[in-house]
């Protein structure tokens, strides 16, 4: 690992054709100190061989991917959906990780009932995080682009994120800031200044936002500086806050799946060193 | 003009093959008592002719769109915008409507810089708004939703095109309030009741958001009832700010373009009736 790189992690969905193992070698062999899980991954591996396969290479397991999708109006969606994320929970603490990232759901088949929706997250919030602070998790709500309110989270802003986690302990509910979702956002320095003040801070991810949006939305995430984003201001007011964790790269994309993996990890860590690190202080 | 009809406008880009005749022949069939028009078919019929068409057939014209692309970073860039803008507040005005919406353009080719452009959006109001004043328009600041804030308009929400008008006054810079672009927003309620107490609405434009996405995202606009916005609480928020004017239907999408205009008509004042007009009080 080189010092220049000490906060980089690879999310294995960049590497989404990686199996679990096949990331992990290949961040460490691109000298990351870090890899993001996702559940998938680590339940196709088996999870306490996962979490030895993240521990014997050296490597921190900067968040796990994912729980959430808490907006179903039946009970018996409502059950199913609690008992998923109480097994993400203890997922997330075997693996090593106090940061389970949340998509919290769009709108149930047929609803239109953004408020409904909204207050049902709030509502399953409350029920999970006890557990989660039992364990030494922390439920990190994503804000996600408003573009998928309806079918992916009704949570669209960091400020949005920021109120419904704040009844709860910061030990327990945070919030990770994705430069794809937020950088649109014109009141992103005063929410990201915010969630620095309340502690809430649990990860940050980048990857650019690409034009024009494919054709499947929700693989317009883009290598950083193939898109339309400008990480300077993100990642100096991420850097303001005191915020000393991880930066994740987390990339669905077509071209990026089909190159190997081995090619993608030079282009990030170079991309990451010209356009990221520079702002991040320390 | 049925009584039930008496606040609805026929936006042209929804009957986009349509002339700017044949456009306010079918409203006037349907029994609408306004359109909404966009500036190429009024180019194309000749303005004076244009304003005694609507005119001739006892319409009102609810808007006329659009002026805007203000974010050019170069001098002659910006001046051609200032001057493009000056000729549209004169065109408002000749087809007598005092509401010409803006777009305000994305970013210039190759930046990246949001807080950059969003700053000469301001510069360029205050450089217009006396003159629309003076020729009783109103600059209606249209907020995009956030998919297009790189490319259309990097102004994304209420709040933020209620403080890029705040400078000035309500008589020269206003809102308009579009389902589409704003239904996700977690603070709408707020930002459209603070509209309201401003006086800075200026129009209601309804349409809906189908999924998935367009492969042309600007098409993804849907016939109300096709996709996934509740006009309820919307309109409400609007009614309840004493907002009286026209309730405007602007569409694109290829479907409905490809379907006659005689068909579409009577599609949107049926979905207007069952989804809107029920909550517009009065």
């Amino acid at each position: 690992m080189t010092d220049d790189l000490a906060r980089l992690s690879l999310n294995t969905a960049t590497t989404k054709r990686w199996t679990l193992r096949e990331a992990v070698d290949g961040a460490a062999r691109a000298g990351l100190p870090a890899v993001g899980l996702w559940r998938d991954r680590v339940a196709e591996a088996g999870l306490e061989t996962a979490a030895k396969t993240v521990r014997d290479a050296g490597l921190r397991v900067s968040s796990l991917c994912r729980g959430g999708f808490l907006t179903a109006a039946d009970p018996a969606g409502a059950q199913a959906a609690l008992d998923d994320n109480r097994a993400a929970i203890v997922e997330a603490a075997t693996v090593g990780t106090d940061a389970l990232i949340l998509v919290v759901g769009g709108l149930p088949d047929g609803s239109r009932d953004l408020a409904g929706a909204r207050a049902r997250v709030a509502d399953r919030l409350a029920e999970l995080a006890p557990f989660a602070r039992e364990h030494g998790v922390r439920l990190v709500l994503e804000p996600l682009h408003p573009m998928y309110v309806a079918d992916r989270a009704v949570v669209s802003t960091l400020e949005q994120a920021l109120d419904l986690a704040a009844p709860h302990p910061a030990d327990a509910v945070a919030v990770v800031v994705d430069t794809f979702h937020v950088f649109w956002d014109p009141n992103l320095a005063d929410s990201v200044a915010r969630a620095g003040r309340e502690h809430r801070i649990a990860a940050y991810q980048v990857c650019d936002f690409n034009l024009p949006i494919a054709a499947d939305a929700l693989l317009s995430r883009g290598m950083m500086g193939d898109g339309v984003i400008d990480f300077t201001p993100i990642t100096r007011a991420i850097t303001a806050t005191g915020y000393t964790g991880d930066v994740e790269v987390e990339i669905f994309n077509a071209d990026i799946w089909s190159t190997p993996g081995d090619e993608v990890l030079p282009t990030m860590t170079a991309r990451y060193r010209q356009l990221v690190l520079p702002h991040l202080g320390g």
